[in-house]
């Protein structure tokens, strides 16, 4: 067993230092089926065949920590996060309780306090969710119940017509919350963006007073730091001015952008942010944690999130408890198990420090300056060249259309490993891949 | 690096093998805080230092794997379900579309295609959420949207009152899900349970016709497999007969029971789940995967869940890519990036075959026997035998009020590490620690 295990393990990890020399093994879904054997029988495998399998998932999947991997909002890696990743698995806890997860309680406490404090706030509230748009949902969740706190008890019907706000280029999440939570997407007023993506403040003030007119009653305001597509930024201030005005909970998607608060030239970005009441942060973006690693952040000291979510469970907060209870975290989340996410986050940040990850962030937005100056627009045929890309495995870009425009690639920079070779290689590739088209 | 790297990894898995003899270390708060050094600074750290905070952290952590740690709904481990957990921290993707993650497309379709299998649906839907509590407010979700598709784009106040149904002792989702998704918690109207804590299908007939005659419309009835404090299991088959009559959707809480659904000896606590519209199943609970594993399963075949949750997201899921975007699964899900949960229940499937889980449901049915026979009832003062037995670290278990009665032990026998050894061992101590009270 012990041997099996350690073999496994190793094996695991060794998977990591092998030096893949494409992105990806593309292969056909019949083709990778048939490969992977993937069929659950009644009878287990030898230890042979399982390394062999360990060796075929590893094979066959995206080296999403290869450099020239721009796919997504995350690639890369960190050893240290990693580190606590393995870590956090092996000690498999939840992190609801202090008596189960005496270390990941104040260690979620210190973590979530020290993003606050990047955020400009001394004091407040938040939790780790698994991903952004779960810390979203909890924005609009908390913000709907600061309104009105009926809601909780007696649903929507005890309540008018909300009416939330959002630019026309946020992330599709805030549509997922307005439909989960009953709100419906129809409900979400889209306000309009200038040329560089972020929002018009004075399409907000104007969509407000549309939505009033229409009967509903506004509640909630989601701006955007680095939004999806353009990576653009809302002008926080003037959007601020207009939920104090109003009255409205002022919410940051920042689950992309929020990392630049970590840099002292960037930060300017998302100026007026502390005026919010909530942020989502995904350090598993930005800063290379690895998924799952997302924040909501709040303002609130009243504890808001834990009166909105609270279902007193009493097998789990026991109230005649040794220790605070306070500690519990369980009832602020709308999870029962939580799975431990601040480890990695708090292991890399002990490692190169605040200072490390500030340089993390002005890199990456080196090397955006370096792919502006040097980037051509390739606007046609996208999809032949992705197609060709994934096919011969040498890097990975998503592309996709914007508003009226046709298609374009977007080629998200953040690996601290990268380089100008990457990025130029993956210039000159694209434009190999296209040039008989 | 590498070196840093490969030492702070090492540690990691070792940390796994350390003949941990305590459950825990028990500290107090302020106490633990400081051992750790929690804060984060501008600067990082030397190496050696980085090595005695990954002790650190193993050390003062609760040793879930123990063989008594009988304090959660999960326990122990499994060396190859822990493998593939490893190897997921190690490739890193989301879940969201083939192009990126094209193994874990495939495996997660494998996995839960078994998984519904043993449910009794040759074939249906199904996606991995994070944790049970996710898994039934997707149920709720779907089933709300099944009977009023308009809610989505308008919200509840398009629809009439709507009313859930559920026993007494079912878990506390059910309320967090009723909340968060604006239907209100007092619109869950709890169904009485017998002695064994199973839901009473007469009465459960009955509440529906008070709830009617209340003016709210039922939709939506959740039973449970496996109650988290009694470990009951409601009568499906009643049950379902009453959801047919009156067309409701009929969801089966299975986040703690599900397993059974492996063993030829106790699937029987099961008849009738076939019949439901959606199965919640953990196998990060009696499966010991690890957290987090958790399924919700669907009969569904006219893809309800994508309608129910699809957003569109263009940069994601471009309709001109050139394989079969059906097997993009991200617009099924309420997140975006999704964590890889499948590898580790698939790696553990092929070690230890369909038969091998078998064996483990047994053996925990076994020792609960055991357990049964053995225990007496310890109704005084058990906060202070938790106190006195957290301080010593020599086990954990978990207690709680139940209904009208005092504070009983609730001990969870998973962990097929366990020995009747270790049962005798648990009650002892409980007269042990509490001799003199």
């Amino acid at each position: 067993m012990v041997h099996t295990t350690q073999c496994c393990i190793l094996m695991g990890c060794l998977c990591l230092f092998y030096p893949w020399s494409q992105v990806c093994e593309w292969r056909e879904p019949e083709e990778l089926a048939a490969l992977l054997d993937l069929e659950l029988r009644e009878n287990g495998e030898p230890q042979h065949q399982l390394l062999q399998r360990i060796r075929d998932v590893a094979k066959y999947s995206v080296k999403t920590n290869h450099p020239r991997f721009f796919n997504q909002l995350f690639a890369g890696v960190d050893y240290h996060a990693l580190t606590g990743r393995f870590l956090t698995e092996a000690l498999n806890t939840s992190q609801y309780t202090y008596e189960v997860a005496p270390v990941f309680v104040l260690m979620e406490d210190e973590v979530l306090s020290k993003l606050r404090s990047l955020v400009g706030w001394a004091e407040g509230d938040g939790i780790f969710c698994p991903g952004g748009t779960m810390s979203n949902m909890y924005a609009m969740n908390v913000a709907r119940y600061r309104a009105f706190p009926e809601v909780k008890l007696k649903g929507m019907w005890s309540l008018p017509r909300l009416a939330v706000f959002t630019s026309q280029q946020s992330h599709y999440s805030v549509m997922k919350a307005a439909a989960f939570q009953g709100i419906g997407t129809e409900n979400v007023f889209k306000v309009k963006v200038d040329d560089r993506g972020c929002m018009i403040p004075e399409d907000l003030g104007e969509t407000i007073e549309l939505a009033k007119s229409q009967g509903a009653v506004p509640f909630f305001v989601h701006a955007t730091s680095g939004t999806t597509v353009q990576g653009a930024f809302d002008p926080l201030e003037p959007i601020a001015d207009i939920c104090d005005r109003q009255g409205l909970w002022m919410h940051v998607d920042a689950a992309w952008g929020g990392s630049v608060l970590f840099s002292k030239e960037h930060k300017h970005l998302m100026r007026g942010v502390e005026r919010a009441d909530s942020v989502t942060w995904n350090p598993h973006k930005m800063m290379l944690t690895g998924l799952q690693c997302s924040a909501i952040l709040l303002k609130d000291t009243t504890h808001l999130l834990k009166h909105c979510h609270s279902a007193d469970a009493k097998y789990l907060f026991q109230q005649d408890k040794f220790y605070d209870t306070s500690l519990d975290t369980g009832d602020k989340s709308i999870q029962c198990g939580r799975k431990v996410d601040c480890l990695k986050l708090w292991l890399m940040w002990k490692a190169v420090g605040s200072k490390g990850l500030e340089e993390r962030v002005d890199r990456a937005f080196t090397h955006t300056r370096y792919k502006h100056r040097h980037s051509q627009t390739y606007c046609f045929c996208l999809s032949v060249i992705k197609e060709r890309m994934m096919k011969q495995g040498t890097m990975m870009l998503g592309y996709q259309p914007q508003g009226g425009r046709v298609n374009f690639f977007r080629m998200i920079v953040i690996s601290p490993q990268l380089s100008h070779q990457d990025m130029t290689f993956c210039l000159n590739e694209i434009e190999r891949l296209g040039n008989d088209l």
